[in-house]
């Protein structure tokens, strides 16, 4: 298969290869796995410590789906014992940008959106 | 309830009020919805058009998370028959700029993704 003769990508559409990508990422835990191998380098141990909730098995289901998607990269490094690290690829930090301002927007606008919430709640 | 004393936001910890937010904005559907509506106010079947694949439930039970949490404006018509227009409001508007900016970065992205996919499946 060649990705050249591909049509242009439209997320409105239904069947869009953009949209299961789109999900690897703001997916429950995608989101929060590349923002925080967007601050740095980490090992697993230090990612499930700093993504509070997630279960081993989630962790590692994340990192394989964006490894596989070219956004995180694996690195086995050969000390005794042998550590894997995970940072992000060129093209995951080029998506992490805008996720961040997202996500950051999003902590900022807690208060505001938790306010509208009880206004609603209370009108409806 | 007030929303003046709530610790800063942390989409890192667990219980963070910012994660269901979270959840709402960028989920499955909702970030569609948002991206539907920053370009225009739409009516209910305008928007079920746009975001092609949605069911009638899911359109309906997304813009009522949104618009419970101040993002989405739901204005009656007293038309004749009566119209009811979606349309994003201020918060709204704020939430959906880094959001599409991701969706853009996504959708140019799907060729170098599916590649990497290519590559890791070849490799794995």
């Amino acid at each position: 298969m060649s990705t050249a003769d591909l049509p242009e990508a439209n997320v409105f559409a239904r069947d869009c290869a953009s949209r299961p990508v789109l999900q690897n990422i703001t997916g429950r835990w995608g989101a929060l796995v590349l923002a925080a191998l967007s601050e740095a380098t980490h090992r697993f141990s230090e990612l499930r410590r700093h993504v509070d909730g997630i279960s081993e098995r989630m962790l590692s289901q994340t990192l394989q789906t964006l490894e596989r998607d070219g956004l995180v990269h694996r690195e086995v490094l050969t000390t005794i014992p042998p550590h894997v690290e995970y940072s992000l690829t060129e093209l995951g930090h080029r998506i992490a940008t805008p996720l961040l301002t997202l996500l950051f927007l999003v902590e900022e606008s807690v208060p505001e959106i938790l306010a509208a919430q009880i206004e609603h709640d209370r009108t409806h």
